[in-house]
């Protein structure tokens, strides 16, 4: 097959070749909705990439993977991004990219146009299925770090949130907690919310109460921010969705004299590097980061080589990590 | 001028093409380093940069900067870019590369191939000065998150170590302590290089003495596993160079039975975002990150779009905060 030229975009598309460039660059803000579909639709019938990615892949040659994380400030995905970077063959390199709530889809068009053979996607797209159906004819790998059965086009490499939340369940009941506050954002990942789900229906089907507290975002400030809110429900116990809120709210609850885990036992998610390092020592959930990250890197290039390939998919289990932030009831 | 190509590069450096291909893509392994050398002069000399970053900068026009850190798993470093993500202006992306030890060099030249306009560079160059005048003669801008007298061809914004490691002798000095370990990494990069000079000068000049205590890395593990050495040496207290190191040493002490800060007061630098939450809480000084980043991103910008200005200069205080991890001799 010939190389596919944005000439050929205009022509299926049938506008002019400014056009095609200026739309497949952002600044079609002019255009017509109906051009503009017109446009994107001809560049992924053809699969039309631009000149920075159309590089062949010869034997040796350098790949460039794209990585989209939703905030490096999280130290779980920054922690993810590094054992990335320890795990990548010699004639890779790894342009990271962070994105904020709703400008995922948007990060990977600015990664394809700076010449990205692959993109793992760490982050929540809008569109996934959309995104992932546009890449794949555009004939650049994707593999997404979420559980998702209707992303046919893109190869998953995760951690299982349901068994996650479910152990945290079995491990509160199991202390004798029978009220427990689920702490988190409430705009939920598909991530969050399988953990969620398999978190409240263990716990309700045990006969437990489980009350909800919702904060701004998923970080320290917002954990400590909630602690009020979390004392006032006179739940025993708090699972935070994430370690990082964990260590916020454990934090405030100490503000206003709330012992953890005398008075009242947090469990956290991810076992981040400093879970075992903070005191009290964090109760959480660890993911295998080091599996992930080298299961993410080998899909992608293995998609890259063999873009025919039958859809991968990697699950890996999480494991409780049992240390001194949650005691049983007294 | 007219857009300067691959064939002039093989024309002035009197080698082929496909030469420079290689040798510019870094697989020109079976070149002589006389070849090498002639093919970067060339390349230099006549502001040669591959197809993806020669785009023009119209009005408007998208720009792609390239930000170079040591390790995404030290949350300075992510709290850093997390900080530029939130200060860029629409029409800029940033694509984000983390480099180890003796790799940054080489990282700026993928960033370069994959298109970017601009550097922000909070790595250690190996040979700063050699790329700092490559960028420039290639219309590259480059921002150093470092303060070197010598790179008179990159824009420089930091916040000052001088100051900061004044700031933790003066602090220890006025507790009381007279026998402080210094502990860190011994492959010192130029910031903290100039952040061991000054604390070093301020404590001996004041007549107290200075132990030293090398560690691998500057992570929380080489941290705790430095914490025999720290407690044989008798000091009374220790400067870790930066946060991560801090808090693994205070945990690696508790191992040993030695309370911090009753038994050795313990000091670390940047005051990430959890020296507030960890217990004791971290006393540290503080870089104003925001500033950085913010300054940064307004540097490399301008530079971009005012090739020819002057050399700019931004340089910020640091701060001293107090909190649990120090206290007076006893």
């Amino acid at each position: 097959m010939g190389k596919v030229s944005i000439r050929d975009v205009a022509s299926l598309a049938g506008v002019s070749i400014a056009t095609v460039s200026q739309v497949l660059n952002g600044k079609g803000a002019r255009f017509s909705e109906k051009t503009k579909a017109k446009v994107l639709a001809a560049r992924d019938e053809i699969g039309y990439v631009p000149n920075a990615s159309a590089r062949s892949l010869k034997q040796g040659a350098k790949i460039l993977i794209g990585v989209v994380v939703p905030s490096l400030r999280n130290p779980f995905f920054g922690d993810l991004v590094q054992h990335m970077q320890e795990n990548i063959p010699d004639n890779v390199s790894l342009s990271i990219m962070t994105a904020g709530a709703g400008q995922a889809d948007q990060t990977v068009e600015i990664l394809v146009n700076s010449g990205v053979h692959g993109i793992i996607m760490a982050g929540q797209l809008a569109q996934p299925v959309a995104i992932a159906s546009s890449l794949k004819k555009r004939g650049i790998a994707l593999v997404v770090l979420e559980n998702h059965d209707g992303l046919v086009d893109a190869d998953a490499v995760f951690a299982s949130d349901k068994m996650g939340g479910h152990l945290v369940a079995e491990h509160l009941l199991a202390l004798g907690h029978k009220h427990v506050v689920l702490l988190g954002n409430q705009v939920y990942t598909d991530n969050l919310q399988y953990r969620t789900a398999a978190f409240k229906e263990t716990m309700l089907a045990a006969g437990a109460k489980v009350s909800e507290v919702a904060t701004r975002n998923l970080t320290k400030h917002a954990g400590r921010a909630a602690a009020m809110a979390v004392s006032i429900t006179q739940a025993t116990a708090a699972f935070a969705l994430n370690d990082e809120l964990a260590i916020g709210l454990i934090a405030g609850l100490n503000a206003h004299g709330i012992q953890v885990p005398n008075d009242m036992s947090v469990i956290g998610y991810d076992d981040t590097d400093y879970a075992e390092f903070f005191r009290p020592a964090l109760t959480t959930v660890e993911q295998p980061l080091w599996l992930i990250a080298e299961a993410a890197m080998k899909t992608v290039v293995a998609r890259i080589n063999h873009p025919d390939a039958e859809r991968q998919v990697a699950a890996f289990d999480t494991k409780l990590i049992v240390r001194e932030s949650t005691a049983p009831l007294s």
